[in-house]
């Protein structure tokens, strides 16, 4: 049986991966931008609106002109002109009068609030009733009061989504800075391990785990780069790994499930120059068997070598420290939505490990259930039919039927 | 003011959005699978595993021989060979003996179940004592345990993760039948506004919708084809509208803010050959003035010219409609992660309109608090500051300070 170096436990993993940099900035198109973390506060060289407008459809006007307006003494004002969308009036609204505004409409001079057109009827088409009286700067939005020139529209952290979008190209910002994807080696190991092409001899498998890790990381916001399949060879092995950190920012690595195997990958792992082995052996279930190591500001994930394992150490610790590499939060476990359930059955737990249950979600009217996924832990089949899983603390020993779980589904 | 000749409800838009057919299957390789939804049962040709393996390292024994056995009285069996990973073994384990046996192993003929290494001690370089019985299969994954040949592997209608990636890879399905990705026109109209790498003129705005719409729909799984801007003129309405339905799957067309351009936008759609209008006017707000039609299985999207309206309102209804066509499930409301929060303030809203509130989110140590953005409904500056909505049932006549809600990030 292996002997594990260094056991740490899940929050000391994440503590680890705290202490590497994040990416290097980098500019990048409005387009590109999408999901992407901003390296720097948005400054606007511009106000937005650039002028006092409208935001209803109506009557531009003095306020003062339209006090003490009702529907049975309604103000009458006389029509000075009408604002045309795209242009600024050339006209002024003096006192008595008003001016139509369509909504976004420049709010021409003199006018100091606007009617909607709800509380108005025309006169003929010279004239308007107003039949509610205004406040000064009613319906109006002001120069400068959705972005003012000169200040932060947007921090620094924060991940651009359609909204951050909209706004800077409303602002005629072209370009913003992000951190860089990363670019992450994805190897598998295994004398046991042939393409997936391949029809497997006997004993073989085929390399899921590449598949699996490498669109987790595309999942990710990075970009996969495909390693052939490595033999349990000591040389072949350092060679990769080499190879692997010279290309990319992060390396996983996945394989070793036999006993042999464990101590080759932690053997050259830890033989590589320069590297330094932060943790072999984490206390978690499926997962133990799962490496960290570092070589200045490169990470090594060694995973495990079984397809379930390697996926749900992946999710719990690689795709959190891509979304951090990229300028995302650090937080414990899986990325993804988190939901309420109700747990039809009791788990045990053991103290001392932090365990991931697979579990169906099922919509009842009552809220979710989360129904434990069947099945021996090494099936895909059960990652298949789960729609996310429970993270059991390592010092609770279960959980109790009826009560109420946290489900991240991933 | 504009005149909205079939106002219908957030529900029913749905229900006009279902009648849509989805999108033609296609074949893609699977790593393109990555968050598409299946278009087919995936049936596997294969058993997995292909034979029957170990789930533990230890001994493949025949359970028989370790009955009774206790670390008192331990049955004392003698090695047979070891297991190599990625082969098939040429020996057979015979009545008192066991084989070496790692992870993942194939069975070796004769053995029944496997002892975990931690239930045996080694007695020599020929034998080894196991002291905790088995029962006959404990241990084992048996041949198709995980996967039957000619079963069901995947259904119809799922979306790919990285767990089915994992399954299909170790299945050696290279490629599968999912949804085509929709190719959306995103069109801008108005007089008033301007390319976003133009600085607006007096009046004018930049073109924030396109843009916006645009990282919507490609966050949705869909291609944004960007179109010019159309200024208010109906011919030039019209070749642009013609124009995206022969190219585009969905045409997701902004403006009309101003009272004769709203006019303008269904006048123009309601007279495009085979064109049928389902709505103009939705009971929402934002978004009431928002337009759809159809022409045979193309939708047009008409959203509001204003940037917040048109997001929320693309938000609500075009995002979970490009997902739908792709072969997810349609629903109502924002598509994202639904959060239970509790609102510290009151909020009225009107009976007959679902309505949306932009709220922050701050999590404390009770859970989430949602806050309301503050700010006029027409600033983008509101959208950036919000982390999510709460949508308000149409005949909801506000919500209660202490009410718990659920906030749908967006």
């Amino acid at each position: 049986m292996t002997e594990f170096l260094r056991v740490i436990t899940a929050a000391q993993f994440i503590e680890q991966l705290r202490r590497f940099s994040r990416l290097a900035p980098e500019t990048v198109p409005l387009e590109d931008a999408l999901h992407r973390f901003l390296a720097a506060d948005v400054i606007s060289a511009e106000n937005l609106p650039d002028r006092a407008r409208s935001t209803v459809d109506g009557y531009a006007v003095r306020a003062d002109d339209t006090f003490g307006a009702s529907d049975s003494i309604p103000a009458l004002l006389e029509i000075a002109g009408t604002v045309a969308m795209g242009t600024v009036p050339v006209f002024s609204v003096g006192p008595g009068q008003a001016a139509h505004i369509p909504t976004g409409g420049a709010l021409p001079p003199g006018a100091d609030a606007v009617v909607m057109v709800e509380y108005t009827n025309k006169a003929g088409d010279a004239a308007v009733e107003v039949t509610h009286p205004v406040t000064v700067q009613a319906n109006i939005m002001e120069q400068g009061e959705d972005v003012r020139a000169g200040e932060p529209v947007i921090h620094a952290g924060r991940a651009v989504r359609s909204h951050e979008v909209g706004m800077l190209a409303a602002l005629g910002i072209l370009e913003v800075a992000v951190y860089r994807r990363p670019q992450v080696a994805v190897i598998s190991t295994g004398d046991e391990v042939v393409a997936i092409s391949r029809k497997p001899g006997p004993g073989q498998i085929r390399d899921a785990n590449s598949y699996s890790v490498s669109a987790l990381a595309r999942a990710s916001g990075a970009k996969a780069i495909p390693f052939a399949i490595v033999p349990d060879d000591a040389s072949a092995l350092r060679d990769a790994l080499e190879n692997a950190l010279a290309l990319a920012d992060l390396v996983a690595v996945s394989g070793g499930s036999s006993v042999g195997t464990r101590d080759l990958m932690v053997e050259v792992v830890s033989a590589l120059a320069g590297v330094e082995l932060l943790a072999h052996g984490v206390a978690i279930r499926p997962g133990k068997p799962t490496l960290l190591a570092r070589r200045n500001e490169k990470a090594i994930f060694g995973l495990p070598g079984h397809p379930v394992s390697a996926l749900l150490v992946a999710h719990a610790f690689l795709a959190p420290f891509l979304r951090y590499l990229q300028g995302g939060e650090l937080r414990m476990g899986p990325i993804g939505e988190r939901v309420k359930a109700l747990l039809p059955v009791s788990l045990h737990s053991t103290i001392g490990l932090q365990e991931f249950v697979r579990v169906r979600l099922e919509e009842t009217a009552a809220g979710y259930c989360a129904h434990p996924v069947f099945g021996k832990s090494g099936m895909l089949s059960t990652m298949v039919k789960a729609d996310g899983v429970i993270v059991i603390p390592m010092q609770v020993e279960g959980l109790l039927r009826g009560q109420v779980v946290e489900v991240t589904r991933i």
